[in-house]
């Protein structure tokens, strides 16, 4: 603390990432990163933008990864809004779409990022209670708020809400913008992207770290209706006009555009995260059914602290969050390849048979 | 406009970059980029990190690089602070250090984002007029006041502030931050980093875009008081966690590390430089004193508007800015290569040669 500090940078709490430790042999099953990685498209695409021309200020509209992502998505590139990782943009929508009078819902096992951008923008809010299976229960989301924000699938459950039930939170909240994050989607669940042509508050939150492989290019988007998308616009040409370097930009419409990749290498994910829960199961661990590409686990006989713990001796990282209380039994498990979700199974499997023996 | 917009969302007014139109054999002199581009060794270092590790999460403190710039300027990594291009530090700035009771000071005439910043985050602030021939005068930067900010060399005119009277304004005012943006300093300027080890109010913020030629890749940085650099860190720490992606952080510590390179670089500007004030002069241009890579000027016999509206039909942009009304006569020229200088003293020459015909 400092004299000089304003009074918004004393009273932040802010967001605590998943660490990035880097020793060898590491399985790294705690940020929830692609073990694939991105489309070789993508990575030529970053080749060849890697020239004299980085001299050049970038499209700061980043025109021409918006019209990808549009016809990705089928939607116009005025619909569309990037930023420099969700998390930038989220960040822009809590201050231009989410900052009202009353107070805004978000569940109370989440994202842990949403009450930091409260805290930042100071924007009330209301911490909504999931039902004890995890799961969000619509009538529990109704007006008066000043807005909504939820993932779907949510973190760091990995449960999902059907799209009908997406829809009907937007539909009943007409007076508010309904941010549906998305940053796990494609891993299970069904996009509401769509919904945007009928619904003018609906905003979803996409990342490419997830289920494009590149978490360390640092690249989100929004889709909304073009008034939405505007006043995102209007924040970040109030911030940074240039959100998005060269190669950022060039890279991820690359990605973008390499649809068969990234369907096949999400397929791949599905499949060993199915693996993964049987054995799990097999273990008798109890699995909170997983959209994502991570699963939400834990187990009878072990605290989830002690678990990561244990699991960190022999070089396998997974997340733990000690808050609300509700969690903390649990560990959070990225779905990494086979081989280290063998690895992780080995070392649970020797663990317990220890502590059984 | 929208119902659905926040209060700071509808009052904004956003900062308008120059722009970046792509036609061919375009003198592109409107924007301060660098003719040289950067270091071969930085287009190297990206190169090897477009890789499949894009998939990892970068490190969200990138302290290899906070490292390499810290050994450039002589200080520590605590007093470094990285950004999104220097927008994103200073916006961060703003927030987290100027953000108090007393209005901010800074020039009228200088970068026309800072009031925008004021506007983001609800700052208040008083424009400091510059003397007539565009200098900063010392005595008119004195307590009270919420903090005080201003570009060295100032932007757009060019000008220079003595470092010793740099450090008169910052001792001037312990009670309050005094930001200098380094951003054009590399020029013919003498950097305030030093004074950071005797000045705990000091911060300086500089940018990888002019003087390393790497505009296109969005690299900023600050130098303070590790007190200063805290609070920005738990600003940045509550907007986004992973500001600098992978390719960023390495073509940026490449960059710095090739100190042979970024001197003769900036010597070739200087020189061009020179050489263009003179060739501006023996046309009858008034031009400001400058230490940066552009030079701002004015001619007797037409006005700047029109100025740049014919260049601009030869395929010459410059910067023209309409407010205040006492710049309004000035166009804004980027110090290119020798051959675009003199393709605009060329067309300059014409223009005048006809107007007096």
């Amino acid at each position: 603390m400092s004299r000089y500090w304003s009074e918004v940078a004393r009273r932040l709490e802010p967001y605590v990432p998943g660490e990035q430790p880097r020793f060898p042999n590491l399985v790294k099953l705690n940020t929830n990163e692609n073990p694939y990685g991105p489309s070789p498209r993508a990575i030529e695409a970053l080749q060849r933008a890697a020239n004299a021309d980085l001299r050049l200020y970038p499209d700061p509209d980043s025109t021409r990864l918006r019209e990808s992502i549009a016809a990705f998505h089928g939607v116009s590139a005025d619909q569309v809004f990037v930023g420099n990782g969700s998390d930038e943009v989220l960040a822009h929508a809590f201050l231009a779409l989410l900052k009202h009078a009353a107070p805004i819902l978000f569940p109370d096992v989440t994202y842990s990022f949403y009450p930091v951008y409260c805290g930042l923008y100071g924007i009330a809010y209301r911490e909504v209670p999931l039902a004890s299976d995890f799961s969000i229960r619509v009538e529990d989301y109704r007006p008066p708020n000043g807005g909504i924000i939820f993932p779907n699938p949510n973190a760091p459950t990995g449960r999902l809400l059907a799209l009908a039930d997406v829809e009907h939170i937007v539909a009943a909240n007409p007076q508010a913008v309904v941010v549906v994050d998305e940053a796990y989607i494609d891993f299970g669940g069904e996009s509401a992207i769509p919904l945007i042509h009928r619904h003018p508050n609906l905003l979803v939150v996409r990342t490419l770290s997830k289920s494009h492989g590149l978490a360390g290019l640092r690249v989100g988007y929004a889709a909304g209706d073009a008034a939405l998308i505007a006043a995102l616009a209007r924040v970040k040409d109030s911030f940074n006009s240039y959100p998005l370097d060269r190669l950022a930009q060039a890279g991820a419409s690359a990605a973008i555009e390499d649809r068969d990749y990234f369907d096949a290498m999400r397929a791949k994910v599905i499949a060993s995260r199915e693996r993964l829960v049987a054995g799990l199961g097999a273990l008798g661990f109890d699995v909170v059914p997983s959209a994502a590409n991570f699963v939400f686990a834990r187990h009878p006989a072990m605290p989830g602290g002690e678990l990561a713990a244990r699991l960190r001796e022999q070089g396998i990282i997974v997340r733990h969050f000690r808050k609300p209380a509700r969690i903390d039994p649990f560990v959070r498990i990225t779905v990494g390849t086979d081989a280290q979700c063998d690895a992780l199974l080995g070392a649970l499997g020797a663990l317990f048979a220890r502590a059984a023996g």
